[in-house]
């Protein structure tokens, strides 16, 4: 049976083609989804990967529970919480004395504890990382990866002596975050600031990645805050300065969660199911053996293992199932979106060639067997340049500079990401929202000159220009 | 200041030197910890040396929410869990229709699940695991590590065609945590079966390692459950079998959690600190220099730097830190326990040796540069069996055969690991441990034959010999 059609019905085509190639499924927790293994791996293969930019932060455990008094020490924090917050009341039969929370994000649980290791300047810079759960209770409708109740992540928080050193670590966060989703997962962004209405509660300045997904709607993909000395105010974190004086720390945070799972599979998809980026496949490579009868069953099986073992520093799965044919497992395979297909039949075992197949682009080629580790190296880079520069392309064709207010909810409506002189203020934000559903996504680095210098709203004096957009 | 001695007061040392170690702290929620960054690394190695035995089994996550309806399906399961749950009653200022508990154990969760993924005979056997955190809310005193209310595991869960299939499961994974915990931790363990009183809750049988601590209580390392059909009657988990029949599954779960970071510690730490298996240390080797002014300083450090890239395929820490003398660092790296040192200065320079310290024994050696990367592989395989043996000389010093109930006693109360014949009952059972305090840990594997034929309490007829003890 075929998918519903991803341009049509992008929000079913999601729904069916997560659940129909076992990436996850629902759970009987509302918002919550049960990781089944060929989703779970993506995700380890996402942290896998993105470890590598780490080298520099020690990972730590916190603990998920927040007592109520410790989260609403920084009031602008707690309000932006509070409403999606889990609250443990009860241990067994008894009740507790207070409430704890289940972690939203874990500000408050660690800076309310990190002094403890921060006594001099030579203690700075401090920077920790913890990959855990998180729970907000969602009350707006969730969606599979992309808005649930409970996710997975990776929360990075640093210390430092001064709020430029801050600030560069912030930013340095948000251009790794970038880099590693565009050279990864093949999905380019644009990279900047959030405005005051869309900053993360209790920052100083946030910053932002963006995607925009097929239906023109903007997906943030992670976020780096630059807290200043929010919190360290609050949570009395101060170290020794060299002059012997006791100084504030300037703080930053910064993640991106499962919720990038989410994004590889809008962005890149077809109607045939999921076309998953080369560098983070749980399967690079699927092998297809082709025969007829026993005996060329017995050699194709036998020259399949042995192309597995040259290809070992790949992923790759030999899909020896008996009980089903070539066919049913080319859709198969296409479905669950491997992006590189191998197929052997009696003809290639003669001929020492392989046949190759392309998820990207749906083409074969032929192979010699002696050139095929290097050939698939060389596709994997392809495949991974064709997914981005086709998401790039479809980015691209949907930015949309608007002149007027009257242009501007055209092109909303239209599913764009919309470049528009903004004053700035929260309440002309708002309004925006109101009439048209679209928050400002995102103010570009190096690109923030306004372009008439009025807001597109309220015709006051701009203060930037950024881009507008429905969103997830 | 020197540490609390190990042998008077075990308890106060183990607290004392986790925290001056640096490997974990207290936190503002009771019973639960922060991992700092060099304690969590133990439990990053510990989990990539275990998930080589587990290419058999695939990765997932379920939600960490289970609702009350779901937990309490299963009655024993239930009622020896619920003592300990913690409730989720309010999402934001909203109650909740039904609560949510946060997972002491996720078998409830995956099985009211699990039947999606199984249809026939051909989807069996199916293996999974997660690596997460539970919380269950202990009301006895908690101690790092060893019994807290929050804590990271993995946990296994698998589904079979049959009874014996599942018992192979069963007994396969147990061994499996045997050889792991001798071989990375240098722990050695008794392994065998549970006694009916002490069988995880739900279970048929329950298989368990069990370890010796210094101060002559038990310490359950790992445990691994044969369900039988226990759960998939109740959760309605069948398979559709070669005959077409439709047959409820068999299972097993199993798990080892962050407690065994407080068997290391235990185990082999001594009165001036720490001393971390070599095989899963974070830091295996430090690099110390020696120099008395900025000329040796100079050619010092550049042999550092050489030596450490020459062992990059061992963890190499060097401590460049110029505010410390080396004697500070000396005592600083014994206290955090890694098990290597070498120390470089002007003469090593010259001759082009190096001096290595091993923390074990506290001795030093001489090693060529050029013999080096050998000697250090040696090495850390003779650190291994030495803290392996010393700990295995202690375990066999302390097991004792009582032969009447006096005897029991005596040895109990001396701190022994006391084999006794016993009946099986768990009236029986409960009676010794209200005398005693000490409980039935394990009947070992190929080693049931009661001694005398009497249980050791109420002379019946004995069913078994096992181990007993006072444990954590």
């Amino acid at each position: 049976m075929p998918l519903q059609n991803k341009k049509e019905n992008l929000s079913e085509w999601y729904e069916e083609v997560i659940i129909r190639s076992q990436i996850a499924d629902y759970s009987p927790i509302k918002g919550c989804i049960v990781y089944l293994p060929y989703g779970y791996a993506i995700w380890e293969n996402i942290k896998n990967e993105f470890k590598k930019y780490l080298e520099d932060v020690r990972e730590v455990y916190f603990p998920i529970f927040i007592p109520k008094s410790i989260l609403e020490k920084e009031a602008e924090h707690f309000k932006g919480f509070k409403p999606e917050v889990a609250w443990v009341t009860k241990a067994g039969d008894s009740e507790l004395e207070e409430p704890l929370a289940v972690r939203p994000t874990s500000e408050t649980i660690i800076y309310s504890y990190i002094s403890k290791l921060i006594h001099s300047w030579r203690d700075l810079p401090l920077k920790i990382v913890q990959w855990c759960n998180v729970v907000r209770m969602e009350t707006k409708a969730t969606k599979p990866f992309i808005r649930a109740r409970e996710f997975l992540w990776h929360e990075g928080h640093t210390f430092h002596k001064s709020f430029e050193e801050a600030e560069e670590e912030a930013i340095k966060r948000i251009l790794q975050y970038k880099d590693f989703v565009e050279k990864n997962l093949a999905i380019p962004v644009i990279v900047g600031k959030k405005s005051e209405a869309e900053k993360f509660a209790g920052a100083h300045t946030t910053y932002t990645i963006e995607a925009l997904m097929p239906d023109g709607k903007a997906l943030q993909c992670g976020t780096s805050h630059n807290l200043a000395d929010n919190f360290s105010k609050v949570f009395e974190i101060k170290f020794q300065d060299k002059d012997e004086k006791h100084r504030y720390v300037f703080q930053t945070s910064w993640g991106f969660s499962t919720r990038l799972i989410g994004a590889i599979i809008m962005v890149h998809g077809d109607d045939l199911g999921l076309i998953i980026p080369p560098k983070i496949a749980p399967i690079q490579i699927v092998i297809i053996p082709i025969y007829y009868n026993e005996d060329e069953k017995n050699i194709v099986f036998k020259k399949c293992l042995e192309i597995k073992e040259e290809l070992e520093k790949f992923r790759v799965y030999f899909d020896n199932r008996e009980e089903y044919t070539p066919g049913y497992k080319f859709n198969d395979w296409e479905l669950r979106g491997v992006p590189i297909r191998i197929e052997i039949g009696k003809k290639e075992v003669e001929e020492k060639i392989v046949t190759v197949f392309r998820r990207d682009l749906r083409k074969r080629e032929i192979v010699k067997e002696e050139e095929l580790e290097k050939r698939i190296e060389k596709l994997i880079e392809e495949i991974h340049d064709e997914l981005f520069n086709r998401a790039k392309n479809f980015l691209e064709s949907r930015i949309k500079i608007a002149k007027n207010f009257e242009e501007f909810k055209k092109f909303i409506e239209e599913g764009n990401f919309v470049i528009a002189d903004h004053c700035g203020k929260i309440e002309c934000e708002e309004k925006i929202k109101e009439e048209t559903k679209a928050t400002c996504r995102v103010i570009e680095f190096k690109n923030e000159e306004p372009l008439t210098g009025k807001c597109i709203y309220c015709n006051e004096k701009a203060k930037y220009k950024a881009y507008f957009a429905k969103s997830y």
